[in-house]
């Protein structure tokens, strides 16, 4: 028989016992308890715990500045929020990602892990909170209002860098492609009927642009990420923290993170506002409507492989099929669209949560950082599997692109200002009915010299120098 | 100079002019200075306003049996609405489609006109309505609150009639292709890539199958729409609505509109209760989506007419590119997409505006009303053009699609109960490396005698009998 | 230095070495590698493992019966199967929730995990699939596109049933509140604005009813998802199953899972289909819209303690704010809220992802799988936490809810048929203006005898009997 | 009996009548007959007539320029662009707003009505097109796929412009009642519960700082859309557009329209990508959530008038309701509310279309613009309304404000750096079960001096000066 060791905490509403090894305590325990939703822990995004623990860290050096905290105390402090932002103890963030509450939860669950470690450190026993307290001194100055969404802001910020990197490996092999393929002659198509010739290389060139003006977006997006309201305590007035607190709090997690913070100027406007989040997730949004197009085309292109427009392939990843013996399906681009289906959802999932927001707070900040938090990593993740399991090895079958293009109706398009649009679409008429070719129509017809013909519909031509 | 006759009417803010011809009074025109938001008024919506009509007649007769209305007031009152559900003076239903105060502004606009026409009836002036009064006697026993719910619900009913018809017409369009394409073979796809043969009427028959599907359950959904909440009065507690009211107002309306309504059984709730309204829109959700794949599959299928998979023709109904001679887009499919588009976008303004209710009522109704009706119209409009402007003209190419299946490496997946999983992969990675054919292949490795392969492999067998 | 023992195996695009003591196979592992999303396996869907293990299990007893299983591969096939269904072997489902390929990934999973397990069984080692085959045997007749959706819908169904039973509990604490409260008067409010008089009771029959009728809808719903296609194979042309394979398939199936299902009777429509998955997840959303707003209802009227509503007070689950000393905050509702708005985006998930299938399949059932499962499995927990941990110990404010009433303008309704519309405002007016009570306006002003206004305002004659 | 006068025209399709005065033509017949979607014309938005027309104009003097179009033919085009950019002839802009086609009708449309208006100020008739052609001339060089997203982003530059000034006559009425309100002491609540004083001025100041920041955000993505892809003509490839033509024709178009345009680097990339729009959409959606929840708190602040928070009242503006008399409703914020919702869905609307992009064009631009234009026009009017009806007539109960702050729990929270977070929970539940105040209990525990206490809970110092 396993006898658990334990220890009593207590809050408003009594004592519990606690786990003896656990650096969380009552207040986490509470929380596990009324939010069994998802079972996934905030573990699940590094990115926010580590930057809780910065918050904590520039919180406690800022209040030992202003003679708040004893200096013993915010060196244990600082101490514990190290070892956390090197990876340490993240286990120990245990409350649900879907958490009712405003993020209380999550900062006193943050609260107690280093108020234990440091309590460790400082050689005491966890639990022995009249020498270092979850609250007064690990929180002091601090309101989960202001720690929160500042917490929310920076992990955001880390998370978006890496889809930012991610972002430019799949634009790097788009253009990669674009450049093998600029002499590969194939029709283009509006509304999915022929149009007029263009080159492979545009084709692939037109991706790697997408992807690059996304990046700019997404970069413009996060640096309003960078506005804070640490400081603000619990509505924005400031309460409790004292005359050069934020700025000194400020001055520190800007030192610890690397990034260039602002302090809102209206503290009492930033604590309610979700506006940026919002934005953050239209651009996250806009990249996933690209990305998905994207990928429809490529699984569109390299249909067949013999009913299909069969123009490019994808490297087989996988057998396609468990009861078609060689099928090898585009899953790549498949899986990339899902999570573009997925991105939009959440869009509406953090539009929701941000409407919701009522008089001085968003108490549904931890729905828009879950989903935000999906969002990202999942679009990383789809980011990387497309580089580098399928765009890197398209093959394109130039031979028939190239027919396509000298047997198209398409080609008449070139000669309009020369024949006219009436007599241009005669000709296509004729060709489409009767299966002739539009070059031997027009000298049929007398409408132009067969030389200038030749130059009129040289194919390199027509396909013009654009986005080449 | 012209000088406007104008008539003096008050309420809780004071004294307005009206123009001595309009039946509105001045809760109309407070409504139309305050709510200037799309210029469109609700007369656009034919059926909300013979609703109306209905309601307030039922209303009418009701209270007369009651004895709480002067037979003459009620017999005026009953007139006027007839006249209005044969159409007339729809254009005096001048209030936005998008307006604040939970319909109240469209029940005064309906009460006002009814009693001004009703006081002509009489042989009164408009305005006298000392005489005849709108809200006194109009809308006695009544409330917005109930009035306008069950207005919407019956303008549901008839439009979703309409939709239901115009989505008949639709399936049987597609069900004629279905019957002439029977013994069309074709390869089927799955992920856009060459799958097993099929028929193309077996495709077809799947997409009139989704529609008669889709009306089962639109049938279903109007179902809910029928249960009323006429009696609630305010908050559905009925409040000033005498015993019998309920019931015997229920009675007039079921006769007048033919519709078998029912009384719901918690008016409290009902009367606060978006549910069947979101359900309504899921449901058109659902036929949006399976509208707008369809549409999809017709515009690939259709794509070319050289480069691409050509298998049918639709339809050309306008000449396709101002600067492409002879191209003919799929126009009629791509107006269906939008339309789709829309219906699901409205989706999530109806979903959003039910979640806005708060305690006894829903303030927003009337954008649900507008999403809702605009789902409803477009979508039966979209309906029909496909059915007469493009389905019903579609062609197939069935010579080329026959020499698809034939020469297609999908035919090996009919072998793989006779040689193996295996020994097909291996038949069919060769034959896409040497653009040979399956059948050779199989001979000359000789794992099947020519006979045997020949039935395995006739085309008849392998699209079977399913959805022909 | 660790050695992994490892066998090797094959598929299309070769050899891979294999854990020696996984279960799963090749195909599974080519898909970790292409899918690296999300990183949670699909093992977190137990209703979906168990649903794979009874087709596979239904599967083989059909082909035994056919004659084309030797009895003892089938009799291995099954043992895995029910162990699989017991809850073992969950471990082994290793492919990411959010894959491309249409679920083929998780089929192939399921058909090599029981394949080694049926090879244990049979006395061989794993992966020796000379003696039984993955895909030659487990999947005999099958193919990803009937096998998946068919899973698909019976995991949904059993996620389904314990909604439902969430909801019931949710439902009947709600309804004991409504006995609890039925003598409570309050003021009902409609827009926010003071309306008239009810119960509390029937302010809380409302949220029962709402239920109710929600689980009628969910119960409609799931009817649906009892319509499969097994026996369609590839495109729903039945290739590859023969004659009586659907039949016998379904049969044991329904045995199985003890579920009434029934057989498409279009296979190639119900293959491409997914109609059911967005009318299941339209009422899943119609559900969280209500759930959402009945929550806000709460939230509402436990605000204050001073300076809000403060008309019922929600039991405290745990301290509220990590500055407000004594703040408890309503973190059940909010933490639906939640829920309620992650539901909402996976309906737009899900809308994008049916619309997205093209011709004969939807490649995207896995995310319409993850997104509905995360919807049922969420929306279930946010019923069962908000009952117990909020409804169960809701208690009310009786005197200051009777005092709001006696005190309240929205009286003056009542008097409505006896004293006029007009003079009613008026009294209303001068009643707000002064802070002077009603009833004595009226009685000042002679509009009616003293006894037959004390019965008019009766206030439980006000709150009528409706929705007790 | 009337005789209608018509002209004859002929298209791909063969011959139609066209009545003779209309200045549309066969290409426009064909489109309206085609789309019977809404009833509602293009002309709807003169903001993009009058960019077709300013496209068409700067296209005829680049053409005149390279000597392409004879000066005489040039100059007609030019003059009627300009009547038409003046307001003239919109009522010929007849094609329907949802219509397929990528905008084809709609640049059709135009250049019929420019051809034939030029053609009478030629001295012909109408149809005469022999001596002027509405593709040969009128479209020369050009394509409806670089004309239409051109005109769509140059009307929607407009259309952005107009709302910027009305969210800053908003924002001018939330700041003027910041300042008015700035002394007026009240709670602040989190989570609808009861937190910490702050002043009404800093609540008001919010929402117009809300609104700054939205402006800016505005003013941003405005700027993406000045990039246009004139000149790329059909794919991008600037077929049939002559050397010097695109920059020419948007030198002439920056002039006629004063904004600073510029040629898109990547023209293939350009005329596919709908990213811009996708990104405006996404700013109008973050307005509009911050509107809606703005307005979620009038109507929350304003609730009353005895029970509710009644801490504002909003100026009357009509009467709200037809059965309780004298109920004034906050139907101001409530239509904004609903515009609110319109616009988050249309932003789903046009995530869908932008998504639905293939290859070389995306086809689904009319419903992009359909909805952006929406969006755009209607929440200029909810800003407008809301500044006009509401926010300016708003007034404040200033002494149950204050009175509030003294009687509140929250003041406790001033004291937790004074008494410590255990003592100052322990007070606040204490308070709260009994009814006491805060002061008198901290004095009765002798917890602090009472001077001390006194200072401590000045509620100047509590309300900070953040945000006033």
């Amino acid at each position: 028989m396993t006898v658990m060791t334990v220890r009593s905490e207590h809050d408003l509403l009594g004592h519990r016992d606690i786990p003896a090894d656990a650096y969380w305590g009552v207040h986490s325990l509470r929380a596990r308890e009324n939010f069994p939703i998802t079972g996934t822990p905030i573990s699940t995004y590094p990115h926010l715990i580590e930057a809780l623990a910065a918050v904590k860290e520039a919180a406690a050096l800022a209040n030992e500045e202003l003679g708040l905290l004893e200096p013993r105390k915010a060196a244990a402090i600082v101490e514990a929020c190290r070892e956390i932002r090197d990876g340490k103890l993240h286990d120990q963030f245990v409350v649900d990602v879907i958490q009712g509450g405003a993020g209380t939860s999550t900062n006193m669950n943050a609260n107690e892990v280093v108020a234990n470690r440091a309590l460790e450190l400082l050689g005491h026993a966890k639990g022995a909170y009249e020498f270092l307290h979850p609250n007064e001194d690990v929180n002091l100055g601090q309101s989960t209002n202001d720690v929160y969404p500042t917490a929310v802001k920076i992990g955001t910020v880390f998370a978006v860098r890496e889809l930012l990197q991610a972002m430019a490996v799949l634009q790097d092999a788009f253009s990669a492609k674009a450049v093998e393929f600029r002499d590969i002659l194939k029709m283009g198509r509006t509304q999915l009927q022929d149009a007029v010739p263009m080159t492979l290389g545009q084709e692939f060139s037109a991706y790697a642009v997408m992807l690059d003006e996304d990046r700019s977006r997404l970069a413009e997006a996060v640096e309003l990420i960078h506005e804070i309201n640490l400081g603000a305590t619990a509505i924005g007035t400031g309460l409790n923290a004292p005359a050069g607190y934020a700025e000194a709090a400020r001055g520190h997690l800007s030192t610890i993170t690397g990034l260039p913070l602002v302090t809102a100027a209206n503290l009492v406007e930033a604590t309610q506002d979700c506006g940026a989040f919002v934005q953050m997730s239209g651009v996250l949004k806009r990249i996933a409507v690209k990305l998905s197009k994207s990928c429809n085309d490529l699984r569109l292109l390299s249909s067949g492989p013999r009913a299909g427009l069969n123009e490019i392939n994808l490297p087989p990843v996988q057998a396609g099929s468990s009861i078609m013996p060689g099928k090898v399906n585009p899953v790549i681009p498949e899986v990339v669209n899902q999570v573009a289906f997925e991105v939009i959802g959440n869009d509406v999932t953090i539009t929701m949560a941000a409407e919701a927001g009522q008089l001085q707070l968003n108490a549904f900040e931890p729905i828009i950082l879950h989903s935000l938090s999906e969002s990202l990593t999942h679009l990383r993740a789809a980011c990387l599997t497309l580089a580098e399991r399928c765009v890197a090895g398209i093959t394109a079958n130039t031979d028939s692109l190239r027919a396509a293009v000298e047997n198209s109706i398409g080609l008449v398009t070139a000669l309009n200002p020369h024949i006219g649009y009436e007599a241009a679409t005669a000709i296509a008429k004729e060709a489409l009915a009767t299966g002739r070719g539009v070059a031997e129509l027009v000298l049929e017809k007398g409408l132009l010299p067969a030389e200038r013909l030749a130059e009129l519909l040289r194919p390199e031509v027509l396909a013009g120098s654009q986005g080449a």
